[in-house]
Order: structure tokens, then sequence, then C-alpha cells
């Protein structure tokens, strides 16, 4: 890919003068009509050291609204952002809907400067294409312009600007050992560089190659792509057709789906009150160990919790917890996105969430909320629901990548029992406020939510995050059933770890 | 992914009568609408050994009116298709427009059986999902309607079906070794089953799973799906916008191209008549020798000649394939698709042109022209040429990771030299011919064409399938640097199989 670049390319001063006032004006117009139509924009700077990333990203900031822009400067990953899945970071640093993100260095430097310091191997760097890729897809899917940058110089006109760089005193800083031995493997870099272009290059995430030898050019090209895609995706946004958010109708009536694979758990499973005290205890404690051996193992847990109204959650993730040390996990309970999160994909705030390795997230609703009361009543587009399936099969993938122990929990009760409960609820007074009219219409969707409850079992059930359904019509066989199952999971990990036992 | 199938399901008699009447006529009518709105239906079909393929299959068959489908039943590869990339034979049954084709076994063959037979490693099974993945977007992008059936049963009912057909002496035969190993190791399979559904689950090419204890409720889910998706598919298709098809404008001036990487190479290299005469008689007859050396290494080779009008891609052509043996290698011309081609993804009628391992086919003209005349012209929507760029890479790669030699020249003139061939052919009434209206206004085009041809080759230039620029300004500098780019590209290609030479 890279020899077809003309690295001769220059521009004259009075072309420069002539294009960048009129580019300058489109850019500060492209911001506002960004903002307005709540596109965000991700640009990534990468190409090698010296070439300019810091002019070119210098020269766009001072042309945008400093309040609509930020820049971020990736650096080596801090023992934060070690401890968390490695897209993590990045995912933190997505900009709002109507804003720009400058990235100096970005994701692409772990298929860069990370695999060829040999801290990524082979096989790693081929599943971050991959995630990278995911990432870039979901990003492009929320609406999001990406521009990505390769400033191109070659290896004679890299060794000048070091030798340049370090006569300066106020420079010679800027070039140190890894500068001047990227020079000297400037081959392998670039078998690495071309690679990543071909691995990575989509029609919603393009790489642009800006010939670096001249800063004028680098400046006019870089701004010109800007200003060009960000022009481009704001005409598209403004003739693409308005979104539907419809509630799901009510299933039509078929003998294929007349009985669900949720009809098969037997809720008839009961546990007597003396045998779960017992058990509970003893399940408490084994926790509490394991706990505690996740922490020195360094693994992070992810445990999910979804049911329909009144199944149990609460009281279910009060037993899990109860015996735990309270340093080592956190109760994330999910509702609908606020502000904030709106303008972002979808799976952010989750990703925002996630454990630091040796933690435990338990998740009181969860992202499935897609799928589940998004779907039904329409909060999102068909079209959302349905690519979230897939978004979110391919975040689990990322976290068990990482070793994330995942257990996803269904509690499932029948509609009697639920009515039971309900009723229960409105007639005790201190209960009476956990029952409300929004419990009330959704169980009129009952249809609605099984057949969305058996469409995300079965497509979000893998071999690296399955779903444990909770026979929750007797609580106390649903909470020794989900301790349980923790346990287990847990233990699998540590053995799995190969990390000494207490 | 697969616990979560009910293999209770089953549908009463009643039931059965009642639905199967409406959904034949609906499917009736979605074949009609399908014709008539150009979609193709691709239907594939796959499961365990005696869990209802085959009757599934004659269900649809017994109600589709039988001009409009091919049943397409897919063993072991023969000889042909093994001297082909593998994805080779499915590409060939693509259904045109319209039409529906429905796979008794499919790509997924090779995932399952042939991996499990142990014919397929690990590493080439993470590249057919790749490849698979591919497949089913281009042909989702091209808007085919795509619906993968996985007919589910368990263990021991599989095991007594087999048992029943060994019984009847009429089917006894259905029953062999293989279907018994498959009995035997049924978690295997299992799990590998799970991990195929995972990997090449999306929207536009989902997996059905039917619960396959009972016939009748396989034909109605079968049949109730289909109809859903086509119907749905229509719907879309009818309130999709119209497609824009717009010749591309001339490009903006900017200083930023106003000199393009084609600039850089130098078409003042010549070369002398006689050292012409002495160097082509070599290559020739070292181009004779490879010719042989590629066939017995079974090495398939695919030599693409584009360039500018009256460059000289014909008469190179001509001095490459002197000296070759006949039976060895065949030159395609490509012009304009014709009807046929034109109800099929675009890379169809590449795809059926392959070389078989060991021969070598010589594109005059190729895939690019989507990229090249089709973007210029607006033969083909913005969305079309852009998405061209992937399909094409991922197309090549899939010949190189099956071993292809892939040689790609662009033969450079500039307008001046163009001029002078073009006066040139009107002058001499034997090749008058040669030059048409149509020459003369793609010539007004350059500017159009410079852009489109820079783009192709940046985008398109990759580590297994890289550009060659042909210096053409004098035609016998460009015949010799054609021939002996083909002969070192064969040259390694030999050598890198470790076969012995002559």
């Amino acid at each position: 890919m890279l020899e077809f670049i003309d690295l001769g390319k220059k521009i004259s001063k009075s072309d420069y003068a002539a294009v960048m006032d009129g580019l300058e004006a489109r850019l500060g117009e492209c911001q506002r009509a960004a903002q307005e139509a709540g596109v965000p924009v991700v640009l990534v700077f990468e190409g090698w050291d010296a070439a300019g990333k810091g002019e070119a990203i210098n020269r766009l900031a001072q042309v945008l609204d400093p309040r609509g822009f930020r820049v971020n400067v990736v650096l080596t990953p801090n023992e934060e952002e070690r401890y968390r899945p490695w897209m993590w970071r990045f995912w933190n640093e997505l900009p709002p809907a109507g804003k720009f993100a400058l990235f100096d260095h970005s994701w692409y430097s772990r298929v860069l400067r990370e695999r060829l310091g040999d801290e990524v191997s082979e096989s790693a760097c081929r599943e971050a294409y991959e995630e990278i890729r995911q990432f870039e897809r979901q990003l492009a899917d929320f609406g999001a312009v990406l521009v990505k940058f390769w400033l191109h110089i070659d290896r004679k006109e890299q060794k000048k600007r070091f030798r340049a760089l370090e006569k300066d005193p106020a420079t010679a800083w800027r070039v140190g050992e890894s500068e001047w031995q990227q020079n000297q493997r400037y081959d392998v870099w670039r078998t690495a560089a071309e690679e990543m272009l071909e691995e990575t290059s989509a029609g919603h995430s393009p790489w642009v190659i800006v010939e670096a030898t001249q800063r004028k050019f680098v400046e006019v090209k870089v701004v010109e792509t800007v200003v060009v895609a960000v022009e481009k995706a704001i005409l598209r946004r403004a003739s693409a057709p308005k979104p539907v958010y419809a509630p799901m109708p009510k299933p039509q009536e078929s003998p294929t789906h007349e009985k669900t694979v949720l009809d098969r758990f037997d809720l008839g499973l009961t546990i007597d009150r003396e045998d779960y005290e017992r058990r509970l205890g003893e399940l408490q404690e084994r926790l509490f160990r394991l706990e505690h051996e996740l922490y020195v193992a360094r693994i992070p847990a992810v445990i999910v919790y979804e049911g329909w109204d009144a199944a149990g959650k609460g009281g279910n993730i009060k037993r899990l917890t109860r015996g735990l040390d309270p340093r080592g996990y956190e109760v994330i309970p999910v509702g609908p996105p606020n502000e904030e999160e709106k303008l972002r994909p979808y799976l952010w705030r989750f990703w925002r969430s996630l454990p630091k390795a040796g933690h435990i997230a338990i998740f009181d609703r969860s992202w499935y909320g897609r799928v589940l009361v998004e779907r039904v009543e329409g909060y999102c587009t068909e079209e959302e629901w349905r690519r979230a399936y897939r978004e979110i099969t391919e975040f689990e993938r990322q976290l068990a990548d990482f070793g994330t122990v995942l257990v996803k929990f269904w509690l499932q009760i029948d509609p009697e029992e639920q009515l039971r409960r309900f009723q229960a609820r409105e007639e005790i007074p201190q209960k009476k406020w956990k029952i409300t009219t929004d419990d009330w219409r959704n169980r009129e969707k009952w249809d609605q939510y099984r057949v969305s409850v058996v469409d995300m079992l079965q497509r979000t059930s893998t071999t690296h995050a399955p779903w444990t359904v909770l026979e929750a019509n007797d609580k106390l066989y649903a909470r020794i059933k989900a301790l349980r199952t923790v346990a287990e999971a847990l233990e699998r990990a540590i053995a799995g770890r190969g990390t000494p036992t207490a």
C-alpha cells in the first residue's frame, strides 16, 4: 500500500494561503453543523515519529472552537488501564455526539508500538485487529465520523528530522532511544504499518495516508479531509429516513411458538427453609474465600441479573453479597440511560463500569435492556436492537478474552406467581413502594417479553458467556442455585489460572 | 446456544392443517414477489444426520414453482473443486436475482464435517469462518435474502432414527459408518456446531435453529421462517431509496491533488530494439519452463492487466503468452457485464473464471472495472464502488491464501503519448478499428480516471497482491518489465512451495 504514496508532494506558499482560508471557514461551519446534527467526530493521528502528528493536531485545534473538541494523548497504559480489557480506555474517551475527539496515538499503538516492543504476541495482535474492527464498526453504526490519518515519511527524512531536533536544546528531549530504534528498524515498522492499514481499512473508517514530507501539505490535506468527511456525513444524515420507534406488536399466533423453552424449566423446584439456611451459610463462606482468591489472581468477574418484574433479583443479589467484603465488589443498578449516556454508543456506559481485575461487578439489570425493554417498548429502532445481539456478544467476548468470569442469570417465574407477588406487594404497606403502574403495564406485555427473552437466551448464550436460568417461583431455591453457580464459575476460573488456593 | 433449544416442541395435526395452507399461499406469493423485485433467496440447510433436512427441502420444493428454484446438494469436493479456492464452488452455484437456491449442506461442511474429519486444521478453520463471513456479507450487500437452518435433535433421538432407518431395507443404506460416528461423537459435533453458530451469526445472515424432533413442526417452522424473511425483504426493498447512478464529477481543484504518485514514474524509460529482442527471447523461454513447473507444483496464477486506453495491454499480453503452452493459460477479456452477470453479485463472474491450480489466467481488464470505468461513468452507485475496494481485497486475499500467484499491472502512459497513439490509429487503415468515439470520450475524463487510478493503487495494493506500474510510453520497455515481473513472481512461488525445479 505504501509504495504508491508520493512522498515528493508539496504545495506552494501562495497555494497554501489561497486554500487555507476557505478550508478554515468550512471547518468552523462543519463543527457547528456536527454539533447541531449530533454527529460525533473521531480523528486518529498515527504515523512515523517526527512525521508531524502534533503539528497537524495543533493546526486543527487552532481553528476549532475549543469548547467542542478534546485532544487525547495516548501513552503507555497505566495501572488502572492495564487492569481492564485493553479497549476500555478508548471507550472511556469517546466524545459525546456533536463533539470532536482528536487522538494523538490511539488503539493502534497495540498493533504497532506494543506489538513491535514484543508486549503483544502475534495471536493477541490478530485478536486486537478484530476488536478494533468491532469497535470502529460500533462507532460508525452509531453515526460517528471516523477518520484515521497515517502520516508518512521515509527513513531518510525521519533521520534528518531527528538530527535537527537533537541539535536544538529545546527539542533534543523529543529524540530518545526508542525514536532512533524506530529509524533503525524502519522496514520492520513499515511492514507492520502496512499490515495494519490492510487489516483495518473499511468504508466507514478509512485510513488516509498523508504524504508528510512538507508541513504545509500535511496541514492542507488533513484539514481538507476532515472538512470533506464531516460535510458528507452531515448531508447523509439530513437525507436519511427518520428512525422509527415503535413498540413491539403482540406476537403473531403460530403453533410454532405457542410454547417456548422457558416452559421447560420446572418452576416447582423448591428447597425447605432449614436446608436453605444451612446451604446459604456454607455458600456465603465459600464465596468470601473465593472473593479473596479472585483478588490475588487478579481475575475480574461480571455477574448479570435479569428477570421478570418481581422475580426476586434484589433479594437474590442481597444474599450473594451479604458474605462478601464490600471492597471487592460493586452492585450496579441499571435504569434508563441518562442524557450523557444517550450521546454515546449504547454499550458505552457498561464499558465504563467494568470492574478492575480482581473485583466483582454485579449488574442489577444490564446491557440486555436493549433487547428486552427497549425492544418491547420501542425505545430503540428495530435496526438498533437487532444489531445489539452482535454488539453484545462481541462485548462479552472481549471481556472473556481478557479473562473475565461472566455469569448471567435469568430469573424465571410464571405469570400466576408474578400476580401473587404483585398483589402481596399492594397489600403489605412496607412493600407497596415496590409496585408501580409500570409493573402492571409490563405485565400486559408478557407475550412480547416472552418472545424477547427467548430470542435473547438463544442468541446470546455463548460458550464464553452462557446464560443460567434460575427457577424462581421459590425464591429460596433460586438464591441457592445462583450462589452455587457463581461459586463454581469462580472456582473454575481460579483453577484455570493455576493460582494456589488458600 | 443450543442449551436453550426446546426439543420437546410439537404441533398438533389440526394446527398443522390450519396453518400450512395459509403459509403455502404466502410462500407462492413470496416467490412471485421476489422474482418481480429481483431478490435472490439463498436457503441453507445444515443439521444433524437424520434430522430431516431432505424432508424440509422437499416440503419447500412441493410448494415452490419449479422454474424458480434449484436444490444444490453439497458433497465432498471433486477434483475440479479441489483445484480452486474452496469457496469457488459456492460462488458458482449462486442463484440469479429473483430465484431461490436451496443448499442441502453448504459451505459450512468445511467447519463441520471436513474439520471434524481432520481435513481442515484449526487455523484453516478460523480462516474459513472469516471467508464465510465475507461471502455472506457480499451476498447481503447485493440484496440477497439469506437464511440458514440448523436442524437440531438430541443424541438419543438420532440413535432412534438411525435404528429405524437400518431396519427398513429401503433406507438402510442411509446409515453408514460416518453416521454412527457422528452419533458416537455427538458432543464433539455439538461443540463444533455451537462455535459455528456463534462465529457466523449476523443480522443479515441469521441462523435459525429448528427444533427437529417432530417432522410437522419442522415443516411449519421452516416454511414460516422463509415466508417472513422474504416478505420483510420485499417490503424493505420497496421502501428503500432509489439508487443513484451519477457520473463522477470533475475532481475539485486543490493543491493537495495537483500531482499524483503516477507522476513519479519515469515515462522516459526505454530499451533499444536489439536489447529488447534478446531479452524477450530469454524471458519467453524462462516463462515456458516456469509454466511447466507451475503445473507440476499445482500453483494457480492470476495476472491482471489494467491501463489507459492505447497503453498497449493487448501487445503486452501477446508477448507474454507467445512462448507459453496454450494448454496452460487462458486470456480472459473483460467487457461490460452481460445480463446473466448483472443478476449476481459483482465478483461472481470473476470467481467463475478462476484458473485451476497449475494454470494461468490472464485478465485483459478485470474486476477493477468497478472502481475505474463504473465509478467514473456512474454505472454503479457510490456505495457499490466504495464497497468494492474491500470486496476486492477480500477476494484477492482468498486467492492468495489458496496459494495463487497474483500479479497486477497498471500500464501508465501520459496524455500526450495517448494522443499520438490515437492519431496514429486513425491514420493507419488496419488499426482504425482499434479507435472509437468512446476512446475520445474517455480521454476527456482523464482527470476523473487519474483520481480513480490513484485511489485504486493505494487501496488495493496489498502485501499479498501488490500492483506493478509499467512505464509504458515505450511499449518495448513495458513488455520486458511485465514479463520479468511475472517470471520473478512465479519463481518465488515455486521456490516457496519447495518443489524441485527441472
